[in-house]
């Protein structure tokens, strides 16, 4: 079998189940999700061991460390895969969610409620753990999945993708719900985002490099998820440790990820006062600085920014600083660069508080917080399937109710159209 | 200026313009639409000049007598655009309502609030109403907008785009919030298609072909609409009066558009008492009957139905019909064939309405009355730009609303990530 027909022989499978998923009820589907996350434990020794042969092939084909690293799978990474399975069987189900609705004057009411999307096909890299993430929102969300894994990964998603899809079958959900496309075969991915009619919306999680390549070639829906160049704007009238604190924070903490911070613009008026802490903070973490040419007059260690930096996802401990001369610049450079992730201003001044959220366009603009709190479990939505950075259907942390539609529904008594 | 250049810069100022008027408040917006309105009034004459020259190109190229009707604007139909642009002025302004929010345990708050999608391109065919229709719900709702339409309609929507570019332009929105691609090159549709990063989205408004072509090729995020295979389920409990006036309603009132009914299926325990008081009344109308094999035998008039015609939006007097054996059977009749638009049961049995509403997936589900009421104005929402037929971002009559995204506003004081 070609790996077309392969493709399109699991997003039928799982289009005809999606058709019975839909009118499943929730008490089913928490059941199954709660036996889907014993099933992994249960099964340990079969992960684990697909896992290590992962891990064999991807040493020998010299994988570096920290990708080793995020394909390793060991007790506490299937427990914590269990945790979130029970984490999301306990979140409220979407689905018949009553979101509007009205009665018309001829008597008709109308009631808008939630559905699912259908078919979810989630394309995804390296960490393991998404695939039983991914699953596990999607089916409580009343969607089937098809799993389109790294090739590293092979393996462990495999053995992962069988134990959920056999706990599933077996406690209510109908069989074919969870589809894992078991080629390692690049044109998998091109196949699925071209199944129109079978396929409603597809996710790409990873590298900006595979979802620049989903976003220019799918013809089904894509939802662009994920990549992040955050700015954090220290205006004139900022407290100084507050600001200190946010920019090391939103830098720091965890830098590989998407809603790190990757620019820090500094108002001139505030640069005699917050750099020298700042810089002495930063160089205490092992951050290199790329500056303008402002900065690096202040420290022989600044880097000169390229045009590069300011559009970079660094991911790791560099961080490009500018000063500016006022909210306006920094509100340019930000419309420029940003990705429309998060983006920040740390302020006192109401006025330019207000100006900066209305104006700036991105999914979350905050005011005196870290950017790392854009994350589905932080805004209190219980789980996520990514960031959406893009403005239709969803923006921001997606969560459970991002992964429905909606439909009407007209009840009437015979009324016809005049 | 070659075509991609002409588009591109068309792209470039859109942007540009997007950015000011997402924060214009509702009030200037509303006075520049009441502009627009007048605007359409007091150059009346340059827009019927226009069109005259469109109406005589297309007699010499011999356009039909149907399709001249559509390109034809007079003094009423002038005065219909105005209408609608004074209508949309009084709706209100879905930016910055604020959908949802809650406060963190650490102190955060969180609001989600509606935001312009930003720029928006609507392709379109034939009627020039659609000029000032989309521009106006474009702008009342914080976005600029990228017309491309028909080649035969040129010189009428170029006059109409005229002269509400000036109204808006002289009325406090900003410069370049409406453009139009004044090129007849076909290439221009699969340039601004591709404008990923200048334009948000491309609702196309027009046949299948314009559709599918769209959908197909698009790189920028795209919101299906139109294509309707709608069917209307006659159910054996059905009161046959009400069923009649249904089906009759949902077929004849106005075949062309897209909620009208393609499909009539009906229970064969009906058969008897509603069939020859049904094809009475469509034989009146003049309505040509395509049926399966118990169809045919009821009457020498019925065409055999093949399988495109139950795949096929008519658009005319055109109608298939089919026995079926039960509810379960019409159901997987219409998931087979149906285009997700609007799907009717009429019925007087409580648990085969409620079967029918959760399991067929469509955009609008109907207990007991004509699907001709699934259009933006019908189900109160004072304007529609289109009838989404996908399931992402919006699905059903797309009003106001439906031409926004959301943002997230994070206010704290100097909470960072532990």
């Amino acid at each position: 079998m070609g790996t077309y027909e392969l493709v399109e022989g699991k997003a039928r499978a799982a289009k005809k189940a999606a058709a019975k998923l839909a009118v499943i009820s929730t008490a089913v589907k928490n059941k199954a999700l709660l036996a889907m996350a014993q099933a992994l434990l249960d099964n340990q020794e079969e992960i684990l061991k697909a896992n290590a042969e992962d891990m064999e092939n991807a040493s020998a084909k010299g994988m570096r460390t920290s990708m080793l690293d995020r394909l390793k799978l060991t007790v506490a990474r299937i427990e914590g895969m269990a945790d979130g399975l029970r984490q999301v069987a306990g979140l409220p189900d979407p689905v018949g969610n009553v979101v509007g609705g009205n009665t018309l004057a001829n008597g008709l009411t109308i009631t808008k409620i939630r559905v699912p999307l259908g078919v979810i096909g989630i394309i995804y890299e390296a960490r393991p753990n998404v695939t039983a993430d991914a699953a596990g929102l999607c089916l409580k969300s009343g969607n089937t999945v098809i799993l389109k894994g790294g090739s590293e990964a092979m393996e462990s998603n495999k053995a992962i993708a069988r134990v959920l899809a056999h706990a599933a079958e077996t406690n209510g959900m109908p069989e074919g719900c969870i589809q894992f496309v078991d080629t390692a075969d690049r044109q998998a991915v091109s196949d699925l985002i071209h199944m129109n009619g079978l396929v409603d919306v597809v996710i790409p999680r990873g590298g900006a490099g595979l979802i620049k390549m989903v976003v220019m070639n799918a013809t089904v829906p894509v939802i662009e998820t994920g990549s992040g160049v955050c700015h954090t704007f220290v205006d004139a009238s900022a407290d100084v440790e507050m600001a200190v604190n946010i920019a090391y924070n939103a830098k720091v903490q965890r830098p590989s990820v998407c809603n790190a911070m990757e620019t820090l613009l500094v108002h001139k008026d505030i640069v005699e006062r917050f750099m020298p802490a700042m810089l002495a903070k930063y160089a205490e973490a092992g951050v290199e600085i790329r500056g303008d040419e402002r900065v690096q007059s202040m420290d022989a260690a600044v880097v000169p920014a390229t045009d590069e930096d300011w559009s970079t996802e660094y991911g790791d401990l560099r961080l490009s600083v500018k000063i500016v001369d006022s909210l306006e610049e920094a509100m340019e450079h930000i419309a420029k660069y940003s990705t429309g992730h998060s983006e920040c201003i740390v302020t006192q001044d109401y006025a330019n508080a207000q100006v900066f959220q209305k104006t700036v366009d991105a999914a979350a603009v905050y005011v005196n917080a870290s950017t790392r709190f854009t994350d589905g479990n932080e805004f209190g939505f219980g789980a996520e399937i990514g960031i959406s950075t893009q403005k239709l259907h969803a923006r921001g942390p997606m969560a459970l109710p991002e992964l429905t539609s909606t439909k009407y529904l007209v009840n009437g008594n015979g009324q016809v159209r005049g």
